[in-house]
C-alpha cells in the first residue's frame, strides 16, 4: 500500500543471506526498474554514536541523494552513504564528495570502508611495517588474541600471547615485579606497562599490547570500580598507556577493552597520537 | 485468526528483551488464563543434530505434554522439554520422567541445563577439584581462554594462556622440541601434546588443554586438510590428544574447536575418557 514494500526475514545468516539474494534482490530490482543503488559504508571507532550525529547533523539534514545514516554496533558506529543514479560510475560521483566532506570531519575516527575490520587495518599497518605483534592480556583473558588472529593471514604478523590472568603468571611468565603488584595492583597503569615490555621481550616481537582491568560484575572499588582498564602498548614508535572508563556487562567491558587496544596501537603506529 | 497469534520482535536482545517483558508476556498469560508453561533444556554437546533426532525419534513422537523440541547453534544442540500444567509443581512432575529417559538415552552428551554454559561446567568441575588451569592455543589464538575467562569467577581457576601461533613461539615459550616441529609438524598430536604438557610446566597448573590445527581457508594440504586440528589434554587424570575434522569457516572452525577442547577437559575430569 501507497508504494510502500515490507520484507521479513530471519535473523540467522545463513538463512536470510540465500533468501536475500534469491528473491529479495531481484523483486527489488525490478522495483527500481532502471539505474543503481550503492552504499558505501565508513567504519568509525573511538566516538560516541551522539558525537558523531552531531558533528554530522547538517550534512545528514541536507542531503538526499546520496543519504547518510549511522548504525551502532558494540563500540564502533558505521556510516553508511547510499546514492541512487544511472549507473555505478554517477553513484560514486554522488558519494564522493560526501565522504571526503565526513573524512574532513572526523578524520582518523574512520578506520576502514565497507567490509574492512579494525583487526584487519591493524594487521595491514603491521605487514606494511614489517613488524611482529604480541599481547599480553588479563581482563580479556585472550579476547584480544582471538580478535587479532581472527584475521585470515594474522599468522604473518602475529607472533605469540600470553594470557596472564593471576598476580603470579603476571610477575611469573611477564616479569612484571612484586612491587608494582604490591604497591600500584594489577588493575594499573604501571601494571600494564610492564605487562607490554615483558611481552615484547619474552617474545621478540617489535609491537606489544597489553590490557589489565576489571571486566566484573565483581572486583570493583571505589577507587578502582568495574570498567576501570589500562591499554598499554609498546612499539618502535613509542610507548603509551591509557585508563578507560568503560560501562556495561562482562561481555561488553571485555570486548570493548579489546576494540580500544586494537585501535590504539593503529592510532599509534599511524603517528596519531604524539 | 483460528486462534493463532503471531508476535514480530527485533533482533537485538536489548531491545527485544523489554517489550517481551513489558508487551508480550502479559499478553500471553492473559491468554492462558490459568496455569503455567514450563521449559527445561538440556545443553548437549559431542552430537550432531540428526544423530540426536534419530535417537530421540519416538519421545519426539508420542510426546505432547510435555512437547520436545531441538535447537541447534554453532557446535551445541538444546532439547527443549515443554510442559503445561496448572502450577509449576505439577509441570515439573511432567518433565522429570522425559528428562530421565532422555539421559538414559544420551548421557554425558548433555553438559547442562536452562542457562548454564560450557565454560561454566568446566569451571565448577575446576572448582570442585581444586585445579588451576592453563591453555596453549595456536590457531584459536586466544579463543579457547576468552571462552574459559568469560565466566564471571574464572579468576579462582584459570591461571594463564599461552597464544603460540608461530612455530618459535611454541618451542621458544611452550618448549616444543624442533624434532616435533620438522618431522610431525606444527598441526600434529605430537605437537599439541607438547604445547599441553609446556603449558602446564611454564604455568604450573594443575590441568593443560592445548589446541593446534589448521582454521583456513589457507594453510590446508592434502594430508592436513584445512579443520585438521588436534586438542590435547594433560592433567591429574590422565593425558589425551584426538584428532578433529571440522567443516566450516575459518570462525566456525575455531569456535568448534575451542568447544570440543572444553568439553574433552570436561569428560576427562568427570572419568568418562577411560
Amino acid at each position: 500500500d501507497a508504494g510502500r514494500l515490507a520484507v521479513l526475514l530471519p535473523g540467522p545468516p545463513r538463512e536470510m543471506q540465500p533468501m536475500f539474494v534469491d528473491h529479495v534482490r531481484p523483486l527489488l530490482l525490478q522495483m527500481i526498474g532502471h539505474g543503481v543503488i550503492l552504499s558505501r559504508s565508513l567504519r568509525v571507532i573511538g566516538i560516541g554514536e551522539s558525537a558523531l550525529e552531531e558533528q554530522l547533523a547538517d550534512l545528514i539534514a541536507t542531503q538526499s541523494n546520496p543519504t547518510i545514516a549511522l548504525y551502532a554496533s558494540l563500540g564502533e558506529l558505521q556510516i553508511r552513504i547510499t546514492a541512487k543514479a544511472e549507473d555505478e560510475a554517477a553513484a560514486n560521483l554522488l558519494i564522493a564528495p560526501v565522504e571526503t566532506a565526513i573524512r574532513q570531519r572526523i578524520k582518523t575516527a574512520i578506520y576502514g570502508i565497507d567490509n574492512e575490520t579494525l583487526p584487519g587495518v591493524l594487521g595491514q599497518l603491521l605487514k606494511e611495517r614489517g613488524y611482529q605483534l604480541a599481547v599480553a592480556e588479563s581482563c580479556t583473558g585472550g579476547l584480544l588474541g582471538s580478535m587479532i588472529t581472527d584475521v585470515s593471514g594474522s599468522s604473518d604478523y602475529f607472533a605469540s600471547g600470553f594470557i596472564t590472568y593471576s598476580n603470579e603468571a603476571k610477575q611469573k611468565i611477564l616479569g612484571v615485579s612484586e612491587a608494582i603488584i604490591k604497591e600500584q595492583g594489577a588493575v594499573s597503569a604501571a601494571c600494564a606497562k610492564a605487562m607490554a615490555t615483558g611481552a615484547r621481550q619474552k617474545s621478540g616481537a617489535d609491537v606489544a599490547i597489553a590490557i589489565t582491568g576489571i571486566a566484573g560484575p565483581t572486583g570493583g572499588s571505589p577507587e578502582k570500580p568495574v570498567g576501570t582498564v589500562y591499554v598499554a602498548i609498546s612499539a618502535p614508535e613509542g610507548d603509551l598507556v591509557e585508563e578507560l572508563a568503560l560501562r556495561g556487562e562482562r561481555s561488553a567491558i571485555r570486548a570493548r577493552s579489546a576494540k580500544t587496544a586494537v585501535n590504539l596501537a593503529r592510532l599509534l603506529l599511524l603517528g596519531e597520537l604524539k
